[in-house]
């Protein structure tokens, strides 16, 4: 009798839970299809950066391609929102108290600081104790500017991150944090 | 006595050339990294996108892809430039009366029109008869609308685009070329 229990408290765990089972980055690719798809925004993951050292032309005329993954120097998204540039990455951490931040490499960080100086919206989209939050780039900088922690503390990522409650279409509506952004910024 | 002359004459013909001998692409990436040096602005050339299928870790840790190159749907440089939004393409022609389009993919075509609908700044620098041309993405897509050719007429670009003179530092300096653009959308 224990096992079909069992298997329905796993059943509604997946059901129950908000996000349907999708990781931050392909809810973020599901809201940036959606956003394409009814012209809301042009926002997309920028393809990862390989060094090719060579190219050979199949058969049914596919390229296949060898080379190296180079180090990333900037954000894994790009994108145009009522004429604003927006450069951002995601984070996830299974962490219940913090970000570790060991993994945002300081070519990151001067991007930020340079989209930021010329007028781009820059930030991270946190994944955190099975919430979500878009914490701006200037908050970033404050914080690893102030402190020598490693960490990212959770209470400062709830004080100064801007939640995105999960939606039905897309799930991660983030334009909305994106919205209250600019509005903070027009105060 | 001929020897010594040749050498002139051809350390005279390289230097003369105003582009230095570099390639389209060469010119722009050398003028990003000058504008991203004298914090100008910040663009950049986006990664040939590659479906990665395997990745090799190297015993001095390289990490080594092999997969296949994907389709571009989009142009190959985006940034940041005084706030706004860039996204465009370099095309450079052999030809002197015409810039062949049939190298432009429709899913470029498409892109351009979103990038100009969310007010983002999309545009292609154009290499012709030694000479260059910034064309705003919106005379580009009207003259295809327009006609049927394949092809953009040289009398076009010179009416429509924005001649970019070469310069010293950088000899590509495209942004001046933006400034007028900017200018006129403000008219």
């Amino acid at each position: 009798m224990l096992y079909p229990n069992k298997i329905k408290k796993d059943f509604q765990k997946v059901v129950n839970h908000s996000n349907r089972g999708m990781d931050l980055e392909s809810l973020i690719n599901e809201a940036n299809k959606y956003y394409l798809l009814n012209d809301l925004a042009v926002i997309y993951k920028k393809p990862t950066p390989v060094t090719i050292s060579k190219i050979k032309t199949k058969d049914n005329n596919a390229k296949e391609v060898s080379g190296y993954l180079k180090q990333k120097s900037t954000l894994d998204y790009v994108g145009l929102y009522k004429g604003r540039y927006l450069d951002f990455d995601a984070k996830s951490t299974i962490n219940k108290t913090c970000l570790p931040i060991a993994n945002i490499h300081p070519h990151q960080l001067e991007h930020i600081k340079r989209i930021i100086n010329h007028q781009g919206i820059s930030f991270l989209i946190i994944e955190i104790k099975d919430k979500y939050y878009l914490l701006k780039g200037e908050d970033l900088l404050e914080y690893i500017k102030q402190g020598k922690q490693k960490n990212i503390a959770y209470d400062y990522i709830k004080e100064k991150g801007i939640e995105i409650k999960l939606e039905i279409n897309p799930y991660l509506n983030y334009l909305k944090a994106i919205d209250q952004l600019i509005e903070g910024e027009n105060k």
